[in-house]
């Protein structure tokens, strides 16, 4: 799998940099069912997203525009997660969000 | 290791997400080396980096002000490495420089 194939910038990135807990604890499905849903929400653009096996992760979601990153946030399977991931599932989170201005790259 | 600290908002973030070719061919001793160049450089304000087992990675570096990654980018040692990434280490890359207009999270 590459990077994420967007459009030309301007665009929106959340950067969701987190540290896991030890143990699993419902994590790894609720995390695929948000990506699931995620991909869903009007303005989603893509996703880039890994996890070391030394419990830290970077995923970082694409959006049109804040907007479409606030209504997400409103969803409310997404904000059961939100509070999930904070009481059980992350040792610590740091959220950036971003305005893309330019994008540059390559594919083999 | 958790996401790395910060000041306030406004900053800018550069993010860097790649597929490695396979094989090492000198690319950690590099990486680890630029990683260490990175942190040294004016503007410089701290990195969150992450690859997965399937070759898939994600770096997020945090600067002051587009000029400080316009420096960083002139870098001698660093346009050498870009090169080598280019021609030998990254099967794709896609780089997003971003402008972060808030943050949020937690420590537990």
């Amino acid at each position: 799998m590459g990077p994420a194939e967007l459009p030309e910038p301007p665009y929106y990135a959340v950067v969701f940099a987190s540290t896991r807990t030890p143990g699993d604890n419902g994590y790894e499905e609720t995390a695929e069912r948000m990506v699931e849903l995620g991909a869903k929400q009007p303005g989603f653009l893509g996703i880039d997203t890994v996890r070391g096996p030394d419990g830290f992760g970077i995923t970082v979601s694409y959006w049109r525009d804040e907007e479409s990153i606030a209504a997400w946030r409103r969803d409310a399977e997404h904000t059961l997660a939100r509070k999930r991931g904070h009481d059980t599932w992350y040792e610590s989170v740091a959220v950036h969000v971003a305005k893309v201005e330019r994008r540059y790259g390559f594919t083999r």
